[in-house]
């Protein structure tokens, strides 16, 4: 098994195997913060957000603009919490769900400081932390911002039907959270620290259902997963937990099933946070879904609970299904990726 | 003035200024490979590039896969002419201007590869190189792929209206360019060698007329190039080109304006993908835009120059509007960015 640390080597190497990278240097998540809508306030997780913002417009003209505030006002958050300015953060890396990732770019306008944009549909909290990662590691950066957002009202119009419709959903589907959740992360020698990553591929296994995204979205993660098993040589016992971004329990309960046919029985330590971010009373079926969905339960949920020593090692492993309107208008199947992020307490 | 090339000093950081960054590694552009749809073919840079597909759907059922089977193609031509393959390359970096990046991620569905989805409208290309050349230059990475790409009839019908309509286009309208790019880039001592990135801030003037993205552009391309030259000490004499992604012939006179007034004359050594992609003859108004203006121009027409030695040190500037329809129909004014890469010769 690779080390648990490869800090503490001098290795220069990062690549472990085919898709992961341990990181040489600490990288400590200096703070989190996360705002959420009402229902997600109703929801099992509710008091443990930083705020939340009962009006889905938060006082703006469209649900769009009130979702790009809402990146604005977690980061605001984390910069009071991780006692921070912009002049010291190097660069911010963001994304949402919608067309041309305007809440993160919009928000992005208030943020003085370089900016990547990202698109990883809901994998992209993690592919946010994986690539502020490598910056760190790589000693471009001391101190960057990772931010991910959604929101019910923008994603359902923009990917399915008006709300005003009122159109039946299915069994399988998933209500998206609203929500932005931003983070800073530096570096140091001790705290909760990224220590790894385990970058994903596209996988497409054919599932062409819009409403069945954890069908579509589990072969990812269920790749990622196991790829990330073999390439560290641990097991699942090596983590307290493991958690998946936004499958639903349609999709955890396949990608237990199926890690468990290869060998790796995550069942006991295994968790989503779209199962978890929701009640089955909020009529929310499968459960929570969104970018916003695994990084406000990482944020406000899992990381305080690494801080107080609760949890000492996790793996987030938030999935993304990358289908447009246009491509399954045209009978296209769902593309989806899961990207894993390490953290451990040091 | 930074020493032109940080490797041959042992400095660990690699921080200029505020926003620039040289790497300590020679970072060597292994190959690049461009294909482009008939209008860009019959225009002054058609005998450049690699293909010329003149099919706008490439034997696709829609314009949208033709898109991402065009990805594919220079994926395909790229990896052939650095006589590599998919077991030698770490990471996918890719974008295009669609709604969820469809084009790239259902290519990337053919890459066994881990992948980076980004979005930076048509910065793209250098926001990829970018992260590319950090990966690289951090050890997370040996080789990497970059790609980016546009498609005149799924931009139009995306962004503005079905062409069909055949509605009137403005004086300062731009024609989105169709094609795909697609560049490997590995570690080595000489070549042709990325040596450095400016990565850009978003920058929103208040422009709003989406048939004017030259003047939303203009203002983040000059933010880019001041500050490359504020952070390095360089001037516009130390390029043999500065080349900005796709401002058209009017934003780029306005970036050569304000920049002049800023005590920077690069009116010598300074031209624009868009404005050298099509003719006016071509009925392309201020010129070509899209992901795919700057990648194919660099790919086939600057990149073949700089191995040949015409050209010896290029600063490349992609500029991105970063609107969506919902945004600009909402009134909301254009935020834009770029992102500015360092290539030369060893």
């Amino acid at each position: 098994m690779v080390s648990a640390w490869r800090g503490d080597t001098a290795m220069k190497e990062k690549k472990v195997g085919k898709q992961t990278y341990l990181f040489n240097q600490p990288l400590p998540i200096l703070s989190t913060a996360g705002v959420v809508g009402k229902k997600e306030g109703e929801g099992p997780l509710g008091t443990y957000f930083d705020e939340v913002i009962n009006d889905p417009l938060y006082g703006e003209k469209s649900w769009e603009m009130g979702e790009s505030k809402m990146v604005q006002r977690a980061i605001d958050l984390a910069l009071t919490k991780a006692n921070t300015t912009y002049g010291n953060l190097d660069f911010m890396f963001g994304g949402d769900l919608l067309n041309q990732i305007i809440a993160a770019s919009f928000a992005a306008r208030h943020v003085p400081i370089p900016f990547f944009g990202l698109f990883g549909a809901c994998s992209t909290f993690s592919e946010a932390l994986a690539l502020a990662g490598i910056a760190l590691d790589g000693d471009f950066a001391s101190q960057v911002l990772v931010t991910a957002s959604s929101h019910y009202q923008t994603a359902e119009r923009q990917f399915r039907y008006p709300t005003e419709l009122g159109v039946q959903r299915k069994p399988t589907a998933h209500w998206t959270v609203t929500g932005a959740a931003a983070v800073i992360i530096g570096k140091g020698t001790s705290g909760v620290v990224l220590t790894g990553i385990t970058v994903g591929q596209v996988i497409d296994m054919g599932i062409k259902d819009v409403n069945d995204m954890g069908s579509a979205m589990a072969p990812a993660a269920i790749d990622t997963i196991r790829q990330h098993f073999e390439d560290t040589g641990r097991g699942p016992e090596y983590y307290d937990v493991i958690i998946t971004g936004d499958l639903g329990s349609f999709g955890k309960s396949l990608t237990a099933n199926i890690l468990a046919e290869a060998g790796y029985d995550i069942d006991k330590n295994y968790t989503d946070c779209g199962v978890l971010i929701f009640n089955p009373e909020q009529d929310t079926h499968v459960g929570g879904s969104g970018c916003a969905c695994s990084a406000v339960v990482f944020a406000n949920y899992f990381y305080p609970q690494l801080v107080q020593g609760v949890y000492r090692r996790i793996l987030l492993v938030s999935t993304g299904a990358l289908l447009s309107p246009t491509s399954y208008q045209q009978g296209e199947s769902i593309p989806a990726i899961a990207h894993a992020v390490v953290i451990e307490t040091l």
